[in-house]
């Protein structure tokens, strides 16, 4: 895998700054005739754009993304995808006065030490805007395993903001798109809002925990080592922007239960295999067991916020900073869509390496299994 | 990356099933010139083997390392390295009765739903013994970073048994060696033993938090994107046998904090910046600080228990199981040098690929950076 | 290694068909700091553009390149450089007429039959245009090697057109530059313009065999086993469009020589080891000696000829065809600046992944070494 | 790919040197459930086996095979398979004198400069020894190829040793297994046998021409550009010892051809697609056509020969050196099944590949197409 890349079959290379001319992803290895077009890729786009509540940063990117290869009259032909979206709204004056600052909290000094280079304008690589291009590459994931898998489904929601975690007796996905936080409890988005109206006004920021669920996977993605497919919706969320900490199924819960507690029985059903519980949060020894997969990450609060901070400059002189600029309070709120992308990604990568190794070769569990 | 393969540079291969002839570990892209031998890695080794107390699994695997290309004269060649380990102990009759049945939280049924192949011999590819591969290449791994990277430190230690997590005040890294837990706390050492005496004997198990931390890890390993040094640890903790979650730094914690709170302040000290605290893990934009690393991940309980669990069979037919063998009441403890392998395998990766892209471009911070 | 993507740390992805909006190349991995801006890939593009002379095909594409990331303020930055060519000259209707059928000795049918998609439009992905992105990249790989390896060049030249070889002792660089054909023998340059004016005229076409130099490269680069420089060079002039041969140093001929012809003898210079000859054409057990670095391959001739050809539609119907359009009748002219860009990739590649590997622990030759 | 390491999803990364313990293939990807045992893999070491003519080194190593891990009740289980076979003729002081010379023609001296080590016993891991471990993965290849792909046949043969080049007339395929040289031609078999006796009893050595041909390979596989069919082939070529030179079909050749010679025309036969010849080798476009696959490589001739060559030494100091030891007159020989092998690795790979990527969404030639 190379530095920019995800992937190993459907592999999906971004690029781009926040404050150059364009950002994208360059994808290899989506399969032939899927059909997808702009409007299909824009769909999923519009959920991660800038500026849609009060919630997110206010600055203004249309996020316009357009397809330049590997699609001819609306299919995929087994080409190179490249998938643009030009910056619009690059008003790099916000960030000039702290050009020679380091913000703490934030890759500006990281990058500095590594690269040699000081891209002082917005975050240059590390930017979240970088993100867009995995919301674009994920678009078109989904529409490779709408046709691939039917009935796969891919949902992301947010179930904790700061300490104030959703109560999972009062989750209801319908309330998903009803409020701007993606999250499934009526009544915990209100008590969001007002709390992240006080964070706001305040200029400070909060942290948040997303869930990505999926639906409808077929037993067998995955592999029992490094391949696992659980070690890749790992890195995939861990590889998002200010993610901190990932879990599978019970995830850090896991370490208190006892091995009773903890293995999820097996019945017979009518569609084969089911299980009396989803401790292992769809996923045994790397691989899919048909259940629904459950992916969590913990999204640090926004770096970049108005109460001064500590810091160096770049000489090695010690100052103070306040970051400005137009920033998300909590930036968990717009990594929903993109931990969404992240795991169709995923999928639909170990899906062409399952049908690569193994093709039919499956086995069946059943009365002639 | 393929399936059996993990890293980039320094790329660890493993191979082998618990009950085959023998397992091991092919790697490729070590340094020339490394002082390596079989007692070196044998070190590690002994600290991972079965049987060291009545904690852990009583089969006696010596686990023997063999290094069978590679090295020449005590020295690395450059070329592939094998280190094979030779299986002795296989009574594969403790597993004959259960060709049948799936065992609950284990890999049985997906390897089986995946590939059509039961090899019901403990588990084959997916057991635990595998990880013994992972810790000789863990060991060639120190031997090349001590030479490269003088100081360099990497230890793991137990945190949390079940539900008890210990006292971050009464930390004390000279404990770790003196109790079998690998607990940095006495007292909660002796608390964890009684316990552990009660699941072992009802035929029980528990899950546990393992910590590993890495000092004086230079900045600039890592990559803003996807080829982050905190991906390719999540990646290398999830790929461990029954880990459920994976945290950097503040972890999923990172959820509940502010703004504030969470972004380190940074001073200049004499040997470059300084940090107020640590909430990072050492580790920003997915490039390295200089702070310490640290990872901590969470390892179900063993899935092998005495008390009877429902389970179907291969032909569908729902019945029940109790899982005989010599499990691990808590593998969470053999765990402690797999995540220490781990982190020497991608601190090594990330130094070869930092100093192949980069090499000695790297940005000073100073009166002349 | 990706399906479109070619290298392994310095990695170059190509996009774009023929008759796409744009293509391009997303380049991962390049060193940081290199100085670089679009003025310096453009010489290298203008050197492959069409329409240059009567014997090049005579579309007009300005092939003007942006780069649309990872350079900042005229240096690398570290990140993905997206380097972008949008296509002005789509005249799709030379094509319209051939959309059923195949067109022999193209890539039409394979690709149909393998992705069941016709892109009619002049070739699509397996067009030579592809190429113009990979000269792009090269003039990228090239600024990062004038930088790390000071003195390095690489040179490429028409050796045969047709059955008309240049007589080796007739050579003189200078002529490279002089004639349409990057042919460094004045008077073999005049006879081929003669030959292909009448092929040209009687719509048919030629091939050709390019030769590819590079001098100043340190020694040490390569592998000994898979990943060897020539390997990989011969992977990289085998990936040209109609490349069916390929040859280091003796190449095809080392056949016909004796053990005593063939090892070039070593002698000690005042920098380092001589030889006698250079057969092994700079490359002994996969790794450079130091001496040039010569690589050769032959081209077939362009299949859109005029004259008709037997062939079948989609529906498997007998037909003939005749492919108009605006060809080069000896697209070996072109295939020169590609074959140039390849090597410059495929050496910045190497260099890079030697000093990841080995760093400075090489071994000397001398009175300490 | 990394250095050692072969293939995209069928990876084989062999390790071993000539004078060590063992030295062997790790294979990851291989499809499940493919029968094999180590008999059937044992078939294709015996045709490379040193000793078995006077033309071929008179080292007598058994090259015995073991399977150690991913087979289970002989079928491949889908996790990595590892290949061993143990040195036992390892008389290492044939060489001991020349452990400060480094020998014309071979890697001795690259792999001194580039890791430092000098590993001197018969040329460590740059020794043709290595290519056993290629056929007894080759061996696996052609199993799972021979159920993946009914009637696939891979065959090799020389068909030049020195200048001497078979007459294409005289091909007879059943004349290949009745000589040591697999030739297809008795006559110059005889002749190459009188010629080859004289230059073994002079010390001197041979090169030779190899090609390989695959007969019913199914069109589709490949792809348009990097990932091409004929790049995979011609690195897998290159990347045998000794080898300069690589052609697909028509070769260096295709330089002298017009256009109207080169296009294979096309015609509707029964089964598909039926081409009036074969210049293309089997893959237009980096694609397969379903044509048989035509493969050539040019081995150079052995460099340890008994006439004296002028040297140096690791210290700087200019010598001669005769080198002794037990070699092939011509390399060549052995390398027709090593050459068999790496393409039935490439196929199988580019199958893997290909059902991954396309699955079953190929295009189809007829009336419904």
């Amino acid at each position: 895998m190379s530095i920019n890349t995800f992937g190993h079959l459907f592999r999906v290379t971004t690029w781009g700054e926040s404050h150059g001319p364009a950002l994208g992803a360059t994808v290899d290895g989506c399969p032939p005739q899927v059909a997808v077009d702009e409007a299909m890729l824009q769909h999923w786009l519009d959920r991660r754009k800038p500026g849609t509540s009060k919630y997110t940063t206010q600055r203004r990117e249309p996020d316009q993304v357009r397809i330049l290869s590997g699609v001819f009259e609306g299919k995929t032909t087994g080409a190179t995808i490249q998938l643009m979206i030009e910056n619009t709204d690059q008003r790099s004056k916000d960030y000039g006065e702290i050009a020679e600052k380091f913000r703490p909290g934030h890759a500006d000094i990281t990058y500095w030490q590594k690269y040699g280079i000081r891209d002082y304008r917005g975050g240059g690589r590390s930017s979240a805007r970088e993100t867009a291009a995995r919301v674009a590459a994920g678009g078109l994931a989904r529409a490779a395993l709408a046709e691939l898998v039917p009935g796969i489904e891919i949902r992301g929601y947010m179930v904790q903001m700061g300490a104030d975690r959703i109560d999972r007796g009062a989750v209801d996905e319908a309330e998903i798109e009803r409020n701007p936080f993606w999250c499934p409890d009526a009544a915990a988005a209100a008590r969001w809002a007002e709390s992240l109206d006080g964070l706001r006004k305040s200029g400070n920021s909060v942290g948040a925990v997303i869930e990505v669920v999926a639906r409808n996977v077929p037993p067998g993605l995955g592999a029992p080592v490094y391949g696992k497919l659980d070690t890749d919706l790992a890195a995939a969320a861990m590889s998002i922007n200010a993610v901190k900490g990932v879990e599978i199924g019970a995830g850090m819960a896991a370490a208190e239960l006892t091995g009773t507690e903890n293995a999820d029985e097996i019945r017979m059903g009518p569609n084969g295999p089911e299980y009396s519980s989803n401790q292992s949060g769809g996923v045994l020894g790397g691989i899919s067991t048909g259940q629904e997969i459950v992916l969590r990450f913990a999204v640090k609060p926004t770096s970049s916020i108005l109460t001064p901070r500590r810091t160096i400059t770049k000489s090695g002189a010690e100052t103070d900073i306040v970051t400005k600029g137009r920033h998300d309070p909590c930036v968990g709120i717009r990594a929903v869509p993109v931990g969404e992308a992240m795991v169709a990604c995923v999928l639909l990568d170990h899906l062409l390496l399952h049908r690569g190794q193994v093709g039919d070769r499956m086995g069946a569990i059943g009365p002639r299994g």
